[in-house]
């Protein structure tokens, strides 16, 4: 593995997890659903534990989800950290989701954590598993931890 | 890449993982801690956001946290599913915790998902990332779901 080709494919995926920025603020869900591998495993912020490629790949459930939201949908992702291999790459960051919920007096904004694992698919890469998360807080009030900041 | 060396690898993969479960049977701080890279990034059950390195390899922190519990600690690894590439790895899997706190009438079962990133470190894998959590529950009482099951 070369130095210049792990330089360009780190690139490659940068642009792979970051494209779901614009596609978050044009709600567009075929984009987004267009940078997972067939068989993606997701474990997302929201039960179940383990989401199925079948949901995770499904349009309409992405067109709901944004529909839920009043204006702009805010996507942030701070402290990327990629390591790209020959054939598989994984990389983790710290994501913010700010938006509205329909008939919601003020907005959100949720700081989570973001952990991609990616595989070579010709000369692009797929994300074939992400796990999104707050942790929650053991002190006997199992809250999940939604005000932390990095 | 061969299938024989990429076999070998999975298994090396599987143990490397797995060897948590004796390791928390006999609490055991350093041979949890063996198993990840100097500069392993944690995305934890608990608070903070991101758990730094510094933490994650501190054995004393790993037996104070032993001595919050009595009697047993379980710790099974389901529908673990290793993918192994040339220099990198990943895997994700679904883990069942039981203990009991000191002090508390009765034990506690919590399942949760773990996403594990490897790297090659000469004839062996190390843990360079892992992120373990439970999902929470968009209903407006962001409670921490810790009664889901796989």
């Amino acid at each position: 593995m070369s130095n210049t080709v792990s330089r360009k494919d780190e690139e490659l995926i940068r642009e792979v997890i970051e494209d779901v920025k614009p596609a978050m603020r044009d709600r567009d869900a075929e984009r987004i659903i267009s940078r997972y591998a067939p068989d993606v495993v997701m474990y997302d912020l929201a039960p179940p534990l383990r989401r199925p490629a079948s949901e995770t790949l499904d349009p309409q459930r992405r067109r709901d989800w944004f529909a839920g939201f009043e204006g702009p949908i805010g996507y942030e992702i701070r402290d990327l950290d990629v390591t790209a291999g020959t054939d598989l790459a994984y990389a983790h960051s710290l994501n913010l989701l700010s938006a509205t919920p329909v008939g919601s007096p003020q907005g959100f904004e949720l700081w989570f954590r973001a952990t991609y694992c990616l595989r070579r698919d010709g000369d692009r890469w797929l994300i074939a598993h992400e796990h999104t998360s707050t942790p929650f807080y053991m002190d006997g009030s199992f809250r999940a931890a939604l005000d932390l900041r990095p």
